[in-house]
């Protein structure tokens, strides 16, 4: 199995999202992707944060990988992408398998 | 002042650091940057996972700025790097200077 090696996110848990996202905009130069009242992706430079509501993921790094389900079995979510959960030392971790895009 | 766009490291609380390190470069294709037996730092393809002792630093995203002084009374740490900690919306960050290396 290929190792990953990139970071696709970090999740951390807010009580509110909305004002979450404005104080990271106001402090980093971070492009919002996406945004409602439970749910944010802010993209960085080089990887993007995830902010959720507290209780609905717990903190956790997420891993491209190619095909999510080698990793156990597969949810799907919301913005298409697949993954798995799993327990690393320091914390929980994703493997996250992103919808194939078509090449031009 | 410039808004950060790069995170340059996660950092998470192990208890084992030796084999947190063994867990993760088994699992990931990630090059050992450092380690002994109290802190590691572990290079991915976009960003760094920093493995500390519990309660050394509490779990924070570090990003990458030109001058941490900007931020605060910045510590200087024993790799060379200045910082700053401060509290976001869902956690801990740092803001972080490495040294300046001389252009070839």
């Amino acid at each position: 199995m290929l190792k990953p090696s990139r970071l696709d996110h970090v999740a951390l848990a807010v009580t509110d999202v909305p004002a979450a996202v404005r104080w990271w905009t106001e402090h980093f130069a971070c492009r919002v992707k996406y945004a409602d009242a439970t749910w944010a992706q802010l993209d960085f430079e080089n990887t993007s944060l995830a902010l959720v509501t507290e209780g609905q993921h717990p903190l956790h790094l997420g891993f491209l990988v190619p095909d999510a389900s080698a990793y156990g079995k597969a949810q799907t979510h919301r913005d298409g992408t697949k993954s798995v959960y799993a327990q690393a030392p320091g914390g929980a971790i994703e493997y996250v398998e992103r919808p194939t895009t078509s090449s031009p």
